[in-house]
């Protein structure tokens, strides 16, 4: 037996449980989860099932071929390990959780390398046996930069995640990237876009600071939202110290997301997310 | 068009899914969220769909019929209202806060009455019209005033609110109810058991308290726990502080427990539980 | 003995817990809890002690000579009530709420009347023995409102509560009513600003809810924040889910800052509050 | 002018706030931050305070000869950096965050080094060069074990971290060592003691898992506890993923009692905490 996992979203339509679920019966798989969501005409579901070895390819192809144009689906094994590049600039707290949660095996991903903007990072890219790859935004600046990362990354990754790399990128680069791209914001978002949230934070008074990830999109921290937490501030706190306790929500909000994302439980419709737990 | 829930639990075998939801297919069943749980040989799984109304009565039958006797199968009109008896003591505020969310609609339940051992409440049972029973705890102590309630129950009510209810109900008891008993204890079970705990939480020097609604069962606090919180306390708070700030908690952890209840959302396995969100 | 709590706000100078407490220190008194921030060239501090009931007008005194124009300076009783104003519109869960908490001993202040848009909320202030006005915005519109609220509130009250009061009060209400008004905003501010942030919280697909008890200014859900917090939401939730859900963080949120209010924990700093623990 | 802290436990007495905050005014010192607490006859305070690098030792002196035998005093130049000393077994999520506080600076103090009773976690002695001690159990067991510890750390360490060093150090052990231990207990406690909380947690189906840092003493998982949290969880999540979910917590319950530790901010009252914020 060899354990599968199956994400779809599509218009919604009277059936589509049954025709999925019965299909699998058919295949004698055996369903562990079951999670889905219907609204507003839409439809997503998310199934973990158990079928024969022999079975998997079939059950595949038969998706596919009730599968159509309006169809988002995605088959994996269990332990599908999509291939990570990790992009960052001057500070590393999530470079480092992530790197260690690669190595534990709670991500269920493949670092292929860490791409970054400052001469840094070595000895987290030694211990974790990552190549690292120094790509300054130089004197061509960010056309230069995205040029240097697209022709590096293409075909060779299927994640980008921004774990704090402190640069926009253009929506050529997303375009052409062709893959997800998640980013963790320093803020609870809609509150406090842009690059300052914690002093800005300070200055309105909150009594919670948090932080988001999300797929990026074109628009500055606008895409949809895939996770997202905060932790209680005071007073006291200045905004160097929110910064600090912002680093422990950034770090669980980024790796949750990038989870969800790597296990296949994220859907997007619209510029929203359905997570399944 | 009617809406429904159906909620059943079941020993695992394969193809469960398929069967029930070609089931709801042949019966132009529309559905809007599933979601399932399999673990351990067991299979839980809660659907919410709409039909015809000519169909619905048909869905029931063919769902019994499917049944059998290993099968726990509830099948509601998604506004059925179960009727609740509430059980207080002196305080008040989970019954005031209960209250208020049945008269609100939050909770889709109709409180039949009000049973307080204290000669108390009256302002909140004129104020929400519920009628409100005085059962003193007498000379005959617990199995005289068990005999009372349990007369005056009697195939009254679906369920029974233990809302802060500050005496311990006998095993006959809940075997002669024979409905489900939902218990908000003031401590985040399995710590703090008994009749004490913000004093032993005090002793303690915890820095969180908490609160736990669970069905009640013959031994004292250890029942299936539906729903639990905390909230943070540091060293200031006295141990009548932290009575204050566990009220907070108590009423969410009920009502939060209640709700699920009501809305067919709670499948207990051994002395654990599913709680479809 | 009696039980006195202070609350200084003044420009820092070296020196002014010496100069405080030597003051209480001569005049035997006790202290119990003793908090202090300065920051930024301002210094606030809340003290709570014991005193022979003999001295405490001389403390008063002493302090109030100490004093000068710059300084905010409260000496209150620990059991000192301060007057209450409830105004609301439609919905009444953080009405419920509060006036529960003034009966149960929880808000340390006295409800002198219920102001409600509406013509509703009879059974609460029955229940409570509060009474209620019945003020609805007519054809006058909001300054004939707003007089008749003045009219009725000129000096009877120490602080104002908007309990999702559904109006914007003009700049010119809140210097005339000359007391501090606390609102409770339905969102985490500074996001969903506003008049609907639940359905903006659905449509840009935040994964927590919040709100927000601020002091009313003249510039809307602007005012200095006094309490936050949050609650985990998913994909599932519809906009009246959230709405739910809201409620129990709004119930919570105002509370907490009223509370805070009344028992001089609260010092506004330009638009920030200083909330001693 | 230099930075400096005071922290001060003692048996409470009158004016004992205004005897050390006119000492501090009489050497010119600035008071920044001043927190204290008062129960049952005990006094803590904490103040940070800034003052002429010559007045700093005149400050130490006067307050040392104020102290007496019933007192504890602290006073740290703000930047005081404690020597620490982290023990770990097989697991090492917790070495891997407190080293990269370390030396981002979160926490301030001097990591002098790393046990470990495995022959394990060299790429993070490495990448965070600290120097590693393996010093397995052998053939001799604890007194053995303990013995050796004792003989390297003796007079080396002002802290010692104990960050998920899953072996009971004996009594003899604690008091030799002579300095604070703080341990990180994978549960909240006081529930689920011992050494295997997350299958207990899941056999309870408990709605939170947490994490409780604690000073160690004789007694298991008894100590005064410096800091707890939670995580929620669900029906769905298997012993292993409830020990996935609770490495967060455990990580950054440890962090907060360290660092709470190293800045001086906790005071033990019997068998609980004062933990100035």
């Amino acid at each position: 037996m060899v354990k599968q996992r199956l994400l779809l979203a599509c218009p919604d339509q009277p059936g589509l449980v049954a025709l999925v679920t019965n299909l699998l019966a058919q295949a004698g798989a055996d369903i562990h989860e079951l999670d889905e969501h219907a609204e507003a005409g839409k439809f997503a579901m998310r199934i973990v099932y158990s079928c024969a070895a022999s079975e998997q390819d079939k059950i595949s192809l038969l998706m596919h071929q009730t599968s159509n144009a309006d169809w988002q689906l995605r088959i994996h094994a269990a332990d599908h390990k999509p291939r990570v590049a990790i992009l960052c600039s001057q500070e590393d707290h999530c470079l480092a959780d992530l790197l260690w949660r690669f190595k534990a095996g709670e991500l269920s991903g493949k670092p292929v390398g860490i791409w970054s903007t400052q001469p840094l990072h070595h000895h987290l890219a030694d211990a974790y046996a990552v190549p690292l790859h120094h790509t300054p935004v130089g004197d061509g600046g960010m056309p230069v930069h995205e040029r240097t990362l697209l022709n590096q990354l293409d075909g060779q990754v299927d994640l980008i995640i921004l774990a704090r790399y402190m640069r926009i990128l253009s929506e050529n680069f997303l375009q052409e990237a062709d893959v997800p791209v998640i980013n963790i914001h320093h803020s609870f978002l809609p509150a406090f876009i842009g690059a300052n949230p914690y002093q800005e934070a300070h200055e309105r008074g909150v009594k919670l600071i948090g932080a988001t990830a999300h797929y990026a999109i074109p628009e500055l921290d606008a895409g949809p939202i895939i996770e997202q937490d905060v932790v209680r501030v005071a007073h006291r706190q200045t905004p160097e110290q929110l910064r600090e306790l912002g680093r422990d929500v950034e770090r669980v909000v980024l790796a949750r997301a990038v989870r969800a994302h790597l296990e296949d439980r994220v859907v997007v419709w619209d510029n929203r997310t359905v997570v399944f737990g």
